[in-house]
């Protein structure tokens, strides 16, 4: 068997589990891949103390850069910066590179792709979305067939973990919060999941493949579930949701797609609201398949390590045969802003009837003040017909909102 | 662009189906393959209707096994007879085959491999298992970091929709098949489905691809629904669980496993106890990534053709570079028979307690003689401690036996 060497970049969480995996699994892997694959080099520039892994460590990135026997490099560095740089650079030398970098592929992946193909080397980014849970390659490869319409899902778990517990404690969002960054499931810094930034940034890589063209997570309509009450749940639940954050991504004609980050109440009949905890599922609907999801751990280290090994394998497998894998550049107005998508709309309001009434006409009322016990004493809740965000906001002017969201299916 | 030329072996749905959505999609299909796909000849006995596809027809086979220009042959025969016959000549000839034909892959797929791979040609059937749902691709492909230890799933779609309406409708098995029959969800002669056949042929396909050795569907313990009554699924439904025909297939140790297909009693807060009606869940379980389930439509017309033209796309790009794919035969001893496993089981029988408690001890009484509305009048239900199939069978022996299905989870 010929040798396939890696080296990995950044030793965290996600490096080191694939590490071990590589190590723990090396000989089920070597089967797969019909090659041995190890570990080279580590790069990064804190001190390694696992006296195993600490001797292919190096801190400086050219020796990998420089060392011709390395033909994939693992970048799991994380961010637009050094890993942008590294990146290229491992691409332009002409290694291939896997990924778990969702930002940088959201951001970048256009260009670097293309700098992979020039460089007839693979750039794979499996582990970007879903963790663990295959979906990169289901897409490009497996749904080949369908022209694909719509994908959307539970793409966080952090956030998803917050709002299981919400349902199911009655509890506020804060005390969730501080819950889940005692377990480990959210950051000292949540900003990134709780206020929607991951989710945008994988939606984005989804319709970049799902759609054929880039889309940039700055540039479309992102919410996060700061705004969620424990008010919210009780009144969602009474009328048979649950309250979700979902990225979604659809197509509007052969020449727009919208794509948007927003808590959404879904229907308790449908599988996605079922999906709790710190999982993820994710639902692509093509014109031959009608609807699949695929659910899994959406994050951590060896769930996260399982995405990214298998690119390694694959990686190792196509060395010579370049696998197609990209998007075209988007024109400006490829995207179409979600204020101006029809949906049903779930409202919380210190405002009375007689405000909701001229504004809205005939609502669906979910509840009215002091209704029953959790009820707000001062507040309605009702759902909308379909109308754009823009028509809402119109309406809305003058009254007093409390909880804006989107109510699918 | 390069022309690929495909015939396809039988026009009934799902050949009909690939016929149309190659014919509908062959814009992004072209785009996809970086190929222009087209079908030039169609075989099948009786005279194709449709005018357009007439034109391609022949009843011939030796038309295309000897036309040099056809490189993909789509089987959709069925059946282990003619499709047999013709994916080897097809093979032989240097072409490569795409099949939706699970008893072929499930009896024959290990002797089809291999001459596939001598012939450096592609076998693929993505079809053959979850009909549209990716699951045979993301198993082979982005899975292989992982040690699989279990798959298991809902894996027909009638049965399913058979079950989900007892569920709901409190209704019997025969009413609802002849209402499954009326709506084309079940066949005339539902043998294959309602038996757990087709299920069996599904799971050993799994097995034969996460474990990597042949598993043969006649020699597998397999158990249909017919012996399910409208008492079992209340019974379950009070204890929190709801009754699902599994395929299921798990690793023992190295050397050994385990398949076998059974209705099971699955806890309501499992994701896979919400796929319900005619559509797919099968869960897959590996040693790094932990859990993933994969969802859709598991039949029909369209999912299959979809994830059949996904097969043509990926042979037509790998004309030269073989995809790897196959399992090894295995010793006699490889399967270890269902009934040598322990576990969960539910008893619904017509003798008395005394007789219960000399048996099984303290057992967890489910349902008493008439203890509520539906109850049966005469019987008892109960669930006994983790036994093996064997033990459970001493037991009873003597007692008066209504139902008895296993519990998962």
């Amino acid at each position: 068997m010929y040798m396939v060497n890696v080296a990995i970049l950044g030793f965290g969480t996600v490096g080191s589990g694939v590490a071990e995996v590589m190590e723990e699994n090396a000989v089920s892997i070597a089967h797969n891949a019909l090659e041995d694959i190890r570990v080279k080099r580590i790069v990064d520039i804190r001190d390694i103390e696992d006296g195993h892994f600490s001797k292919m460590q190096t801190k400086d990135f050219s020796v990998v850069e420089n060392d011709p026997d390395i033909k994939i490099v693992v970048e799991t560095i994380g961010g637009v910066g050094v890993a942008y740089d590294y990146t290229k650079r491992s691409l332009l030398a002409g290694k291939s590179v896997v990924t778990s970098n969702k930002e940088l592929v959201a951001k970048h992946g256009h260009e670097l792709l293309s700098i992979a193909k020039e460089k007839n080397v693979n750039y794979l980014f499996e582990a970007s979305v879903g963790g663990g849970i295959p979906i990169i390659r289901p897409i490009t490869q497996c749904l080949t067939a369908n022209e694909l319409d719509e994908v959307y899902g539970i793409l966080n778990g952090t956030t998803n973990y917050i709002l299981t517990r919400m349902v199911q404690g009655n509890v506020s969002f804060e005390e969730v919060l501080h819950e889940a960054q005692r377990l480990g499931y959210a950051e000292a810094d949540p900003t990134a999941d709780v206020d929607g930034h991951d989710a945008a940034r994988k939606i984005c890589i989804l319709a970049d493949l799902c759609f054929g063209k880039s889309v940039d997570p700055d540039r479309i309509s992102v919410q996060g579930i700061r705004g969620v009450t424990a008010e919210d749940v009780e009144y969602a639940r009474r009328l048979g949701y649950k309250i979700k954050l979902l990225g979604r991504a659809y197509r509007l004609d052969e020449e727009h797609i919208t794509a948007y980050v927003a808590p959404h109440l879904i229907s308790k009949t449908s599988l996605l609201s079922n999906v709790d905890g710190v999982m993820n599922g994710i639902v692509v609907h093509g014109n031959a398949l009608g609807e699949a999801m695929f659910y899994g751990a959406g994050a951590g280290k060896r769930p996260t390590a399982s995405a990214v090994v298998a690119d390694v394998i694959d990686a190792a497998k196509h060395m010579l045969a370049r696998k197609y894998l990209g998007w075209d550049e988007s024109e400006p107005d490829y995207v179409v802003d979600a204020a101006d998508i029809r949906m049903r709309w779930y409202v919380r309001t210190g405002s009375g009837l007689e405000e909701i009434g001229r504004a809205f006409g005939n609502v669906r009322l979910i509840s009215y003040p002091g209704e029953y016990p959790g009820a707000g004493p001062d507040e309605y809740a009702f759902a909308t017909e379909p109308i754009t965000g823009r028509e809402l906001q119109k309406r809305l002017s003058g009254m007093e909102v409390r909880s804006l969201f989107r109510i699918l299916g």
